[in-house]
């Protein structure tokens, strides 16, 4: 059986019409699927709002205890509970997780190298029994990025990772499609048009793409983690726009073995 | 088969320790069991520190729509994730959950009276199919005070209203013990005699403990509630301390018809 696996990000979840525009799609995609959003700006102008300064090294946030507290209200309740009721009233039976309902995800809190990520999780397992027993109950499971360590400890994780993991472990019993929307249409051959899609990437013409600098500086980890939850078991990963990848007539990259 | 639904107030939310304690012995609780917390001081806190004034009318909150932001967070987020990763480290497979997914209680915005209480639910529905599903699979379902209305609108919900309408659906399948934990042993003779417990009321003394100005003020409420849900099907309703009412020995208050 298919499963598809949809993930979005701060570009859909920030702005309002997007968000209901997709929601009304993703209630539309038929058989069995699961869905993960990010969190986008809402967690940074919340802590501004609360008198917090985000803590950023790098660029990376650093989830401190209160970061922490911000993002489990913000991902796990604002965001997440939203999206489920929005999916309710498309007559979508949305049933909204974060990795520690129903011991789904399993992470350990980051090691302390260089940077001190805070309370940043790292997937260790994937447990699918209850997403099974969910699909057989009709329901459509609407991860937000959290997980936990089993010792009570909720842990912020990395969305796309979040996808891909969920992708990896429904596909010892399933058919999956991890589907990435981002804000352009495809891969592009050229960044700066919308209209060099790069429809199919497999392991014949990556390395050619990548020498020929085709595909180069943040899409290649894109690429790369497509291609590790390809080699653990994912049928096809799908980048593009979310108005797109949700369509019966597909238009974006797919990227297969 | 037998259910237990426990719900528990700000007395154990606001109180780290008590709260701790609490999921300790929730955890080893025997049985099928739903859990449902309320949300105790925790929303007007971040009211006030995001720099918004809750807003009271005669002492009951007004739920208007920055409210409703958070309280859905808070509720649904914070407490609610924090409580499911608490149990799952007592090897209690929760699962944290709004009326909202699953769809599982659905409600209406209150009408506006004398009184516009804003974002606030009356419970229409408890659909109990997803319920079952989830204690075949193994979970424990831990509910906020969060419905909606099915059209997409979250409502604001009381946390023992959402305790009692679930224990009155579940009886359809189930025979379900209500137990409402608060700070006293249960209800006393002498309300400043904690020793004075009345451990047992029922139809056939209900109305002399009133008469004798035994049973008054915000008592009688509750207690009218308790005889509402036992007259829907409830096996039995148990009121006292979360201590006392999760142990093997019971001491505390049962009610029954």
């Amino acid at each position: 059986m298919k499963v598809s696996v949809v993930k979005i990000g701060g570009n859909i979840i920030d702005n309002v019409e997007a968000l209901d525009t997709f929601i009304q799609q993703f209630a539309q995609l038929e058989g069995l699927k699961v869905l993960v959003h990010g969190g986008g700006k809402s967690a940074s102008a919340l802590m501004k709002q609360m008198g917090l300064e985000p803590q950023m090294i790098n660029g990376r946030r650093i989830t401190d205890a209160e970061t922490l507290k911000v993002v489990t209200m913000m991902y796990g309740g604002l965001i997440n509970k939203n999206i489920v009721a929005g999916l309710q009233a498309q007559h979508c039976n949305a049933l909204g997780l974060t990795g520690a309902d129903a011991n789904i995800i399993e992470a350990h809190k980051r090691p302390v190298k260089e940077i001190d990520f805070g309370f940043v999780g790292d997937v260790d397992k994937v447990n699918i029994a209850p997403l099974k027993a969910f699909f057989e109950a009709g329901l459509v499971p609407v991860f937000c990025a959290l997980t936990h360590d089993n010792q009570g400890q909720l842990l912020n994780t990395n969305a796309d990772t979040i996808a891909s993991q969920i992708a990896v472990g429904l596909s010892e019993a399933y058919e999956v499609s991890l589907k990435y929307c981002f804000e352009k249409t495809g891969v592009l051959m050229d960044i700066n048009d919308e209209s060099s899609l790069i429809a199919h990437i497999h392991q014949g013409n990556y390395s050619g793409l990548k020498a020929d600098g085709v595909i180069a500086d943040g899409m290649i980890p894109k690429l790369d983690n497509a291609f590790d939850a390809i080699g653990e078991g994912v049928a096809e990963v799908q980048i593009g726009k979310a108005e797109n990848l949700l369509q019966k007539e597909f238009i974006g990259t797919s990227i297969t073995a």
